[in-house]
């Protein structure tokens, strides 16, 4: 099943170019076909094409339903992009399609990375949600220096918000143990570079109120950090919410 | 901390060449440096060098250590290769920095990849071991039909053997859930083609008592479940092992 992107299709009827290329020269969809679109803020619609004209195809809507947010509470991942642009894009692809509501690429003290294009990774999103049947698209953030971003977050709720890192001098506990014991509610995440946090970094999280927390015992790149803390966020979820049964 | 792999360190006392040339010519070790290397067996060594040639690096042992297992039970993941090899490549780093025992490319009746190369996959999981600062080596078995795999595998003992599938039709459970309910013990993960297994194979699997599970509501690429699946394993088993405290 092909699902096609097309964020103002209940006011424009039509698809987007790079989408109606896709639509009606590379799959031939002609005039009469039904396709569904999604406009990447929760809608998916059945569509039925009266123009397949391949710069601009334009659809009739046939059924347009909200599709229910398949985790409870907004998800941000806030990590630091790692040197290798390769493994930033693979990254959010691999993100999108576990589950995330927002990506935060942040520049930290430590990393090699300072500055990130943001357009390429847009799409890298774009073809995650498509491929892995999402209604939603996660938005991505430009490129924050990480004072900027613990600024913004917001410590008046009482959101879960978690910084992993390396330095095991700290008590840490583990991730997987914290979000099964407050399942629902907002969770951040934030994941350090390849150099991991500075002391000062560390600091000022968890004086905004991120609890330090440790992924287990492997040291992990930081892509592969911040896929497994997603993952873990999930898992540990999806567990205190169907009590194993002995 | 930058950590050497030869496999036979006790008996030659001596790195492989590849390890040889960059301890001695791109790090610049010299005779009396020490160093820490691993065999892949699950011993730690730390070693004097006793002669930098680049070519063959020879040390004495000053100390030998067995690494503990960092998990319990040995963890099998047999999966259909990808299509795209870079994605199977990226998929042995995450899977090898995450933890995992065996690996076993296995042919499958959709597969659209019928051959592998496993020698360039073995390099990635020692790249990604000496990265993860592992001192195992997980296998790489070489591409397996799924019957073969399946005859192999030992259903005498009561290994935990799931079959992750995306047909809704039959009755699968959480694999956190099962994990979280029999939590140590051998695990081996079973994970299809992008076409998914035929009914055959379903019928065949489970027929050797691999249990259909699921791993939540999102579609997820092959290489994607594969992480996911043995992501899951270990944090169902953290979460077991240490439950919440409320």
């Amino acid at each position: 099943m092909i699902r096609f992107y097309a964020p103002d299709i209940a006011s424009t009827l039509t698809l987007p170019e790079s989408e109606s290329g896709h639509c009606a020269r590379v799959l031939r969809h002609r005039a009469g076909d039904v396709i569904e679109v999604v406009d990447g803020a929760g809608h998916l619609c059945r569509c039925r094409i009266t123009d397949p004209d391949p710069r601009r195809v334009a659809v009739a809507i046939e059924a347009m339903e909200a599709v229910p947010e398949p985790w409870e509470g907004p998800i941000t991942l806030a990590v630091a992009p790692t040197k290798n642009a390769d493994r930033m894009e693979w990254l959010v692809e691999k993100a999108v399609e576990t589950g995330v509501d927002r990506i935060v690429p942040v520049r930290c003290d430590h990393s090699e990375r300072r500055d990130l294009k943001t357009e390429r990774l847009l799409r890298v999103a774009v073809a995650a949600m498509k491929q892995s049947l999402k209604a939603r698209l996660p938005q991505i953030a430009p490129m924050t220096d990480i004072t900027a971003f613990l600024d913004s977050a917001d410590t008046a709720d009482a959101a879960g918000r978690y910084i992993a890192y390396c330095d095991a001098s700290t008590p840490r506990t583990l991730l997987s143990a914290e979000i099964a014991r407050r399942r629902p509610g907002a969770v951040t995440l934030l994941i350090g570079p390849e150099g991991d946090f500075s002391p000062r970094e560390v600091q000022a999280a968890t004086g905004r109120g991120f609890v330090p927390v440790t992924l287990g015992d492997c040291r992990l790149r930081t892509e592969t950090a911040a896929l497994n803390a997603l993952t873990t966020v999930h898992v540990a979820r999806q567990i205190a919410a169907a009590p194993p049964v002995s």
